[in-house]
Order: structure tokens, then C-alpha cells, then sequence
């Protein structure tokens, strides 16, 4: 692998054009955000797609010249086509890099790859988010003080109902007083996904520095070390050893 | 939770009416020979379903009296309907056991439970197996000695293409070279996972009195401590604590 | 094992008796209050053990005739001498259940069944504790709501320097801000541990029921499945195979 | 962390100066041939350490300029002394990587950072071992083919009375009839730890070139990717959130 990984950065890219709210803030879309503050981050080979591209801008072709890949959706993650959310899973399994955000949680590349129902319990309240770096050891965390702190965003609460993830790096707190695993790392056949939390449409929270950091060694960290490989298969095999 | 999990088995009931082998071996079907066993091992309500019944035998009202359920299927996972591989998946997320024999591994609801492509490397030659007892203090290794031979099996060798599994209580050795996890447990949602590799169809694997014991041990295991719940939901919450 | 595991609740014992506002709460002691409480919840073979006994009451023989030992501890961890902490590590390997509470997180056997630092950050000011079942379907969960909530309570905060449970089935929240990781399950060896937070002597936290129904729920996860085992030993074997 | 680990090479050096056999395959000690091999693969600082030095060459300042220890001891585990052992803990937790060969698996560095017993069973008959990538994907085993064989090794067979790895990579496979879990990593504190299997004395197997990849690997893998910090300290904190 590169230190280049090529990213992509998927947005579902309807809120900022329908909630002048979120217009304001994203007002090329959180993608367009997200790719102006990697390239700061020594990240090169940034490309962005939208839901409302042909098959959502995710072509067998875009995914083979992507390392990793960043998911935001919402509203509308009944109108990914399944044969998109399938073959994205099928290049996680070969060994894309995912990185998830926020109400990705839901998306139904994760739900596949998770095989679980995601669920969460939540508020849009606005209110205080405190995440603290609970594995000061993980990369993602690198950089990082003990915690850091969003001053409005939405509450994602527990039971977050997905597998128990491989590593957890970042728990929340909740102003209203919830608690949350907002940073779960997985292992998925070839390919590592990193669900991160922080998010929400109406706040301007991919303009915080620290997220912005984390998301960066996020990156870094689901990138393949090797070069993406075969697809695994099923496969007949000779006897190594004398059998009888 | 009674002491009596409520037991569903589920077998393709294919090749022991279309391989003569098959046949002679399990004149009943898997599904019965399995019956017959565990009903020798305490449990009462045992029930078995077939690909060819309607709904293949897994309606909403048979899972819903199901406390475990287990899944024998190789040449016919794709006429598996999705809806009801869909319906089995919901319901180990409610709560339900689920128990993959074999080439279960490659089932509709196996593959969707773990997210992965449950790939294997594989040899039909019939040679000795030999099941290490990785963890003797896991409830699903109880009452067995260190080892456990079989004959003649399949080989499934790795790497098999799963989540890291969330406890490992058994490692096959086979005479050909390879090795394999064969005993994987995990936990999904409310419901609880065991995969058991031995079991190939043309081999007499389910007359085995060890493999039967595990068998047990492993719908004990998964059988929910607690009454089956509700599905898990989105649930929009009240603050507990005020955020102003 | 038989469903009434024998119950050894070991306290350090010194707080109330030298500290007048513990002593009100527990006016004969942590274990007793304990021992009391699980009286209430079916248990039947419940003994107490304490600092100034001899051998601090844990003799090769009381471990013997115990399954599940109750670990409390706080100021006097340093009086508990080397060879009895490795008497209680070696007996959880071969299969005793160990459930430590709050300041046990910090003590000799612990320390040694870790092998990490177990570190907190902590704060005595009394604040309220809401704990998160993060594992609705865990044993330990049976019968628990949501959340509970404790008035009064230590702080302890993280980074907790522990390995990443096996299983986690609780989250605390601080008023103060801050999260734990506050039910934290192992395997190590054959025996099963379970760390629980609450518990600071000078709150009436062992007087809560749900508490009691925690630690009470903790003791039949830690119970052992079986008869517990020789202790692990290297063991030269003959080949099983031929060699040659 | 730079890309140049400063790696120490701790080696018991006893066979070698008094098992003619084994003197022959390392007259300079096993410590000697790793860091011959080691060169070529581009690491630049590294050193050696052995038993018989003042404080076995293990000193506050050694540990302090290492980042990665490597470890291989056998006969002589009892004399290393208790505050050298506790030393490594300790570096280790604070961040440290620490790989572990063959017969280390005994050490007092290994099973104090486990908490387990570390046993194994065991044949120095010398015969295949094949060992098996299970985990392709993972940096440890970057370059190697699904497999690798060593003709001539012990055998350590199951139960490996360890934690449950947080990631394993490889298993063996041994022509005698067992399997073993050969490639095991872990987290402990800020420090990362990875057990590899193979290296008898008597055998020539450090001047394997795959074995030879596999330790480089293990190394880059169980480099701290930050500064290496304070040791973890339990700490008085304020509240952060008004507690009132």
C-alpha cells in the first residue's frame, strides 16, 4: 500500500439542497467538505459520488481505484440500489477500507456487512457530545487529547445494536445522559470499517478540527496494507499430505 | 428461559433422496437422524422443516415457537427464499439460537448474519479429522476429552472467510494438511450463533455420539437465557438529564 | 456444577471499622451486607472471608470449597501478601469464578489475572452514576431495564487500563462528565471474571437491589459449567500420528 | 513513531554454549542470527541483550532507547529475576512492543502480561509443522503464500492456556496429529505484544527466510506509533460538568 491511499467520499447529498439549514453550512454538501479538509491532511487522490449519480457514482470502475471509502447517508438510504450496497460490500470484503459516519449507521452497506439491525436510540436536540479516547494506544486516536468535546449534536444512545467491534476507540457522553461506542473498528474478510459517530446534518461538525483529525486517521488506518486482493471463493484442493 | 428450548430443525432433505449414498446413510434425513439423537440427550420439543415444504417450513408463527434453530443445507442455498432467510435473520436479532452445521456455513442466513462471503477451501476425499478442544472450560466443551476423531469427512481448510469469531472452542486437524475453526461461536443482536464444521453428507458424521454431545451443548448454549424480546427499533428518546 | 454455586465474599474489612460514616452504612461490614443480600437471592452456600485472618481467610482449603469468590478491596491491597493473591490467580485458572467489585479493580489478584496496570481516573465527590446495559441478551443483564441509576457515587473514569473485555456489558455515566467501562467479563483460563464498578464504601451502594441483582447475576455467569479441573501444566505427549 | 524501530534482541544464550547441537546451527547465538537477518530487511538499530549481563542486559536506559523487544528464553526462565520482569511489564504497558518466540511463551515477561498459565502440550521429536495464514489480511502476514512449512520443529500442541488472542494469525498444523494457535497478538496497556510459535534450539529454524519475514512483520506490527508515554497513573480529576 501507498501512503496514498485514493479515497472516495460518498454522500447521500440531499439535506443540504432541501434544508436551507444545512445548506448554510455544507453548502457544496458535507463531500465536498470532507474532501477540502483531507486534502489539508496530506491525503492527494480525493474523489467525491452522490446518491444522485449513475449507480450512485459507484461503478465497478470507481471502486477498483478506491482504498477506502466514506459513507454519509440519511434520509435516503432506501434509494441505494441493492446491487450497489452489495458490490460495495463485496470490495470491503476484498479489502476496501470503510469508513462510516454518523447516520451511516443505517446505511445499507453497514446493515450487509454488520448483519445486524443497527439500531440506536437518539434526540436532535442539539446538546453537548464529550468523546473520550478509551484505546490511547490505537491509531485512530493518534494526536488526540483525552477527550474532546462537540457542542451540539445529535444523541445517539445504547443499545447500539451491532457485533461487539473488534476494537472500540471512542465512547460518548451525553449532555441529556446517554452514553455511546462512537468509534467501533472491524475486521470484514479483507477489509477494515471504521464506524465513527459525530455527524449530524444541522450542526457544522466536519468543520471541527479534531473530527476532522480523527476521520484522517481513520483513513490511514482502514487502508489496505497489501494490494486489494481476489475476491475470496470457494476452492477445491489436492491433498497436501498423504491421505491414506 | 425453561430448561426445554423449543427446537427447530431445518435440513434441504435433497441428497438423501437423490444420492443413493446419502440414502442409505440417513434413511430419514439428516433432520431425523438429528431428532432422534437429541431427543436421547433430554430435549422434548423437537421439531423439524424441509426446503420443499411452503415457506420452506419457516413461517413467522414456527420461528416465533422456536428457541433454537439449526441448519443443515450445501446444493440448494439459493432456493432459499430471501424473505424467509430474512424472516430467520430477524429473529436471531430478536433472540432466537441458531446453530450452522457443515455447509451450513455458505446458507443465506449464515451469510447474512455474519456479513461476510463464508468462503472455504474444501476436499470431498473422506479422510481423518481430528477436533481439538481449544477451550475446555466453554460450556459447548462439556463432557469432552481433548480430542475427537472422525474417519472420514470432508476437509474444510482456512482460511474460512468469517468475522473473527467472538469465542473459538474447537480446531479440526485433517490428515490432508489443513486446519479449520470448527467450532465458532458469536452473538448477534439478542441471539446467539454456533457454527459446527463435521457433518458431510456422505459420511455417517450424525450417527456419531460426540458429535451429537456437541450438538446439544451448542443449542444449550444458544438457547436465550431471556424471553425473546422485541425486535431492536430507532427509538427517538426524551432527555433523562436537562441539556440547556 | 450444581446450580448452588459456593459463595466465599472476601472484604479487606477496615473502612468500617475505622471510618465512622462507613461504619453507619455497614455497620458489620461490606461482606455481610453482600452476604445477606445474596442470601435473598437463592444462594445458600455463602461464607465471608476478611484481611486479618489468617492466611486472610483464603487458605488452599477455603478456595477448595469455593466456586465463585467476591473480591472487595480498597486501601490495604498492598497487606494482602504475594503468595495468597497467587494462591486465588492460580485457582481462577483452574476454574473458580472471580466477581471483583469497585476498588478491586485495583488489587493483587486482579492485577495479576490482567497483567495490565488497571488504572483509573477517579473523583470522590459523590454525583450520579446512570449504568447502560449495552448488552441487553448478556446473562448478567437478566432482568434490567435500560439503565439504572445510582445517586451517590465514586467517579471512576476512563482511559481504564484493563485488556478489552471479552464481553462488556456496561457503560457508566457521570454527572461530572466523564464513562466507564463498568461490567467488564473475562475468561482466563478456566475460570470466568467479572468486573462491576459501583460500590464506594461511603455510599449505600451494596443496599441497592439492582445492584444486588447484578452482582447476584455475576455469580452464576462466573459459576463454573463443570467440576473444576487440574490446573494447567506442560504435558509431554506421544505422537498421535505417524511421524515419519 | 519513525519508520526505524529500535529493536532489542533479548536472548537466554545457554544452549548454544552448552548443547554442541545447537551451537553448530548458532554459534553466535540465536540473538546474533536474528539480528543478522533482521539487517536485511531494513531495520538499522538493533541490539542485543543476554542473560548473563548485569540486570541481564535489561536495564532502565536499554528499555527506555527500545521500542520493540524481542524475547526467546527456554531452560533458564527462573532466572531471570522478578524485578527485571516486572521492568519489561511495565515498558510494555506504557507502550513498548514486545514479540515472543517459541519457548518464551514461559517466560515471566509473557506470563505476567497474560495473567494465564501459558502451558502447553509438547513433542521435541522434531516433524513438519505446517502453519496456516488465517488471517491474510493482517499486516503480519504481508508477502507470505497461505501457507509455510518448517520439516524439522517441535510441536506445541492445544490447549495454549493464553487469553483469547485479540487478533490471531496463524495456526499449525503438525504431522504428529496437532494444531496450534502460532500467531496470536495482543493489546496490553499502550503496548502490543505478538507470540509467535516456531523456534527450537535444536532446529534451524531462525534461519528460515519466512520465518525470517514473519518476525520483521511481527516487529513493524508491535511498533508504538507514538511517542511512547507516561506509564498509566490513577489520578484525582475535577469534574468537568457542574456535579450539583
Amino acid at each position: 500500500m501507498s501512503a496514498a491511499p485514493r479515497i472516495l467520499i460518498w454522500n447521500e447529498f440531499w439535506h443540504e439542497r432541501n434544508n436551507p439549514v444545512v445548506g448554510r453550512i455544507y453548502p457544496d454538501g458535507i463531500h465536498t467538505a470532507l474532501a477540502d479538509a483531507l486534502g489539508t491532511h496530506g491525503f492527494e487522490d480525493i474523489r467525491t459520488a452522490t446518491l444522485d449519480q449513475p449507480e450512485h457514482g459507484l461503478t465497478e470502475e470507481a471502486l477498483e481505484s478506491t482504498d477506502v471509502l466514506l459513507w454519509w447517508g440519511h434520509k435516503k438510504h432506501g434509494e441505494v440500489s441493492d446491487a450497489v450496497a452489495e458490490r460495495v460490500q463485496a470490495r470491503v470484503l476484498a479489502g476496501m477500507g470503510l469508513v462510516v459516519l454518523h447516520s451511516g449507521h443505517f446505511s445499507k452497506p453497514f446493515k450487509r456487512l454488520t448483519g445486524t439491525a443497527c439500531t440506536v436510540n437518539w434526540r436532535e436536540d442539539g446538546e453537548r457530545e464529550r468523546i473520550w479516547v478509551i484505546a490511547p494506544e490505537h491509531p485512530i486516536a493518534a494526536g488526540l487529547d483525552r477527550y474532546f468535546e462537540l457542542e451540539k449534536e445529535e444523541m445517539y444512545g445504547e443499545p447500539f445494536e451491532v457485533p461487539a467491534p473488534d476494537e472500540l476507540v471512542f465512547l460518548s457522553w451525553f449532555k441529556g445522559g446517554e452514553v455511546f461506542r462512537s468509534g467501533c473498528c472491524y475486521t470484514r474478510g479483507r477489509g477494515r470499517i471504521f464506524y465513527f459517530r459525530p455527524g449530524h446534518e444541522t450542526f457544522p461538525t466536519y468543520h471541527d478540527a479534531t473530527v476532522q483529525k480523527v476521520i484522517a486517521n481513520g483513513i490511514r488506518w482502514a487502508a489496505p496494507t497489501l494490494q486489494i486482493r481476489e475476491r475470496p471463493a470457494n476452492v477445491n484442493r489436492r491433498p497436501i499430505e498423504a491421505i491414506d
